[in-house]
């Protein structure tokens, strides 16, 4: 227990979070030796089967887990990183990889993603994947951000200015892991930074992201050339502390590429970018986070907090996108990739952003050619700009196309893109929509348990097995609801036909049958199938032609 | 008028619509020569500027015209074909293309377009697009579907045997093209079918279509068996006679092709596919669709109503994708566009349905080589089948990947799919849907007017024009909505920030800043501008570095 902790304990303030297992589903762990319990989400079938899904909600799906958000959760990686020891200096996954280390953590990852150990520290070594686990995150469950590995997503919380509270971020979190979310970021640019930061570390079971250029803005009264090396390092170093597993830094944001966004139609959009375009413009000099970056990388590798390296100069329209402020900051956030590996910290690179369609494969291939193939993290992109309020359909569908080209996480984008705040909902919906998009690129990239999820629905699907098809969606509750306000009888979630023809004809009744009838007669291979139509003719004609059940069914 | 429409407007139906402009919109013509006047939506900019938008939405949304839905839309098109001999029996655009007439329609089109009228009939001529307009459908503003042009969508209505009536069915019509939809399909299979489609076309300033082996399966009691080709010959020559502009026809779903979907994990998931494999195996005989085919063309020539030839055989899930029925069927259509086209007749092709992104595009490649290039129609596809209750948004990522590689239009996929019947809020949500997935191919496929729209957006939203961005928003309603949700303040419409940042301090400002100093003094390349930022730098410290305005402007 920390001074901090009692200090919470001692607050009012106690947010309520969503427990319970996901409707259909139950926790499971998995042994993966030495103690190394892995948690799935299994969903048990009515026809005996069972499909085990990876499962980023941590204990609070777990009944048998007791929640109390004052004391935090289980310290599950307390003490692993301090039985290693350091590698020249580094006591980060990166270092205990490239020295043939094999960490807990990788264990966990590998057991958790059905890969082979070797796999993941091969990747780790080589700098294609991440573990974000800064070694004072212990509540944290390891997972590994990386191409050859599924694909993650993330999703921002945080208050700012205007709205918001610590209990609301809380609930927040947790929220949006039980949907999916493989990290969080707290943005909060509010009050009470600080603290919020301190109750979503200590509940919260996947890795946390910051930008502490935020609070260090805050530091200083929001006046960014009142900025400093001094007031940012003693920023992250606080951060660190608490336990934040990786941060954006808008190193690449140099003082020579300010201009070039001078002819944008929207110039500089992020957030951290501005931040420190205004600093170069106030001091007319050489950003301080590039300036001091080998400091800044002695700093993150104590803790192995693990580099997001910032596009500060993304695209925030489809006109801007792919131009020459963008790539030239690409290029620098390459040199700084090969500084933070050969400090032994952990790298991945942010992406954009807002970008057409036709350009978004260019995005990965530069990347990974610029930054010797670190892992790559999108904010989408957007695809087009006409449809605000609609923003995380405009950047899922270009958030499954760059995860397809190899992008290894994709930042959520929700309803309330450039309008306000992301409420619960907002943040159930922006999950969902990037569970789709990762998991269509997953699909794409043959990753070897994706396609037994689709398969698993769709074969419920096909036999009328409603309650199942339920509980193997990203969304159970929602499913069932749509189907209960048109069908509502219980006997329709037994029913041999859906809504959408209704009971008089039925598709996928007619073609049960010929599967049926295929099986019976051991017809394997089309030809022998044909041979047989003839017989199943006759015999379909003399079953009455039954194509549907009778209304009363219903 | 006709005997059926006095006999509905003695009927005490009459269905409430929604009439008015957009929000922020108003309703324009463009005279296009010889008394073509070609719509389109006008968003007025705070600025003074304007942008003309590609309007679907027919008289609804004109203040001026009078909209009374018992005695149906002004009939546009009235006449315009019969002042046109046939080309050697043909009496469609498709002849007349060739015989290289220019007709209104394709003047209209162009207008609509902005692409040269030549480009139309070429395209026309060539078959690689076709223009929906049966003589008998007045009522419709001509459109093309093809590749070279705009990507449409289609929106599906219509009741079942489950739910649903004729208010809610011409309600729903005008609701969806009001939103963009470019066609809709009548896909009723209740009760009152021949009545809801007469209202649907007596009011629908879009072209309709259907697939007539509903009704004619509705006409046998529901008993596949029971069809016949006279059975359906009758039903189609009435469709058409009421002025149905294009209808689905699965006559490609040939007897040997049904025991290939014996293996698949979801069978056989058209409709239309199921009938006819249905009768196949009843009498195992060959599908009267293909053998009668010569003699539906001669029937759908007299009006120029266009094939839509169905993929009855399409993928109903991942596991299914591209497999050997697909891809037969799809040869079959490739024979059966050659037999159309040689009738004079318009062919588009329709496609699949639930496709993984790494299969999407060999799907365009196997059309356009084995159907000479006709027009794409596809249904989706859904990228997963993990997600029902978001299946717009799995399908609204497979529909602009494949509508870059090129199809010509997309068929909508609402929310309830899998699992109920659109409501009014369904359809709006996968019309938006869909205009999202249309634009962004729109946009990577370089249609000449598709970026002025993102730009004219972008444009208002780095300037604070909250007004101008909501108007030009797909959805002004609900963009609006969403930033007073947040910030519900008037004052906050002209606020320069936004409420993701709050007022403490913004991005978009300090770009603003950047890019008013380079036009100020004249800096128009970047090593210009550089050589100004000393300058830049103390201005800005003198200024007092004001990033962002007071909190009291909230």
């Amino acid at each position: 227990m920390t001074a901090l902790d009692n200090q919470l304990r001692d607050r009012t303030v106690s947010p309520a979070v969503t427990t319970g297992p996901i409707t259909g589903s139950r926790k499971v762990y998995r042994e993966a030796g030495e103690g190394l319990r892995v948690p799935a989400r299994r969903v048990e079938l009515s026809n005996g089967a069972h499909l085990d899904l990876y499962d980023t909600s941590g204990p609070y799906t777990d009944p048998e887990t007791t929640i109390d958000v004052r004391t935090g959760l289980l310290r599950l990686r307390q003490g692993w990183s301090g039985r290693r020891q350091p590698v020249r200096g580094a006591a980060t996954q990166l270092a205990w990889a490239r020295a043939g280390i094999v960490t807990e953590e990788m264990e966990f990852i590998a057991a958790r993603e059905g890969v082979d150990v070797e796999l993941v520290r091969t990747e780790v070594a080589r700098g294609r994947a991440i573990i974000p686990a800064n070694h004072r995150h212990p509540e944290s469950e390891p997972m590994i951000i990386g191409k050859k590995f599924l694909v993650k997503i993330n999703a921002n919380i945080g208050n700012s200015a205007v709205i918001s509270s610590i209990e609301a971020e809380v609930d927040k979190m947790v929220w949006a892991t039980r949907w999916g979310a493989d990290t969080i970021m707290d943005l909060s640019t509010g009050k009470r930074i600080r603290e919020t930061r301190e109750w979503l570390l200590r509940n919260c079971p996947v890795p946390v992201g910051t930008v502490p250029i935020y609070e260090a803005l805050e530091r200083c009264g929001g006046d960014p050339a009142a900025l400093s090396w001094e007031i940012y390092r003693d920023t992250v170093i606080e951060q660190c502390e608490q336990g934040v597993d990786y941060m954006t830094v808008h190193a690449g944001v140099l003082l020579r590429y300010v201009p070039l966004t001078a002819d944008r139609v929207t110039g500089i959009v992020s957030r951290g970018g501005s931040i420190m375009a205004a600093w170069c413009l106030a001091h007319h000099r050489e950003s301080f986070l590039y300036e001091y970056f080998t400091e800044l990388c002695e700093i993150l590798r104590r803790y192995d907090v693990a580099f997001s390296l910032g596009d500060g100069l993304r695209p925030g329209c489809i006109a801007d996108a792919n131009d020459t402020a963008q790539l030239a900051e690409l290029k620098t956030l390459g040199e700084l990739t090969q500084i933070a590996r050969r400090h032994g910290v952990q790298v991945m690179i942010e992406g954009p952003g807002h970008v057409p369609l036709h350009k978004i494969v260019e995005n990965v291939r530069l990347e990974e050619e610029w930054c010797d193939e670190a892992p790559f993290y999108t904010l989408g992109p957007l695809v087009t700009d006409i449809a605000p309020a609609y923003d995380h359909i405009t950047s899922a569908i270009g958030a499954a196309v760059i995860a397809q080209a190899g992008t290894a996480m994709l930042c959520y984008v929700t309803p309330k893109e450039h309008l306000g705040l992301p409420d619960r909902d907002d943040v159930k919906t922006g999950v969902i929509a990037y569970k789709i998009a990762a998991h269509s690129a997953d699909l794409a990239k043959g990753h070897p348990r994706a396609q037994a999820w689709d398969d698993a629905l769709s074969a419920a699907r096909f036999e009328f097995r409603w309650a199942d098809q339920f509980a193997l969606a990203l969304d159970p509750d929602t499913a069932r609801s749509y189907h209960d306000e048109t069908l509502p009888a219980p006997a329709a979630k037994t029913a041999h036909f859906c809504s959408m023809c209704g009971p008089k004809f039925c598709s996928m009744r007619i073609s049960a049958d010929v599967q049926a009838y295929a099986r019976e007669h051991g017809l394997s291979s089309a030809a022998a199938i044909e041979a047989g139509m003839r017989e199943k003719s006759a015999e379909f004609t003399a079953a009455g032609k039954q194509l549907y059940l009778p209304v009363a069914d219903v």
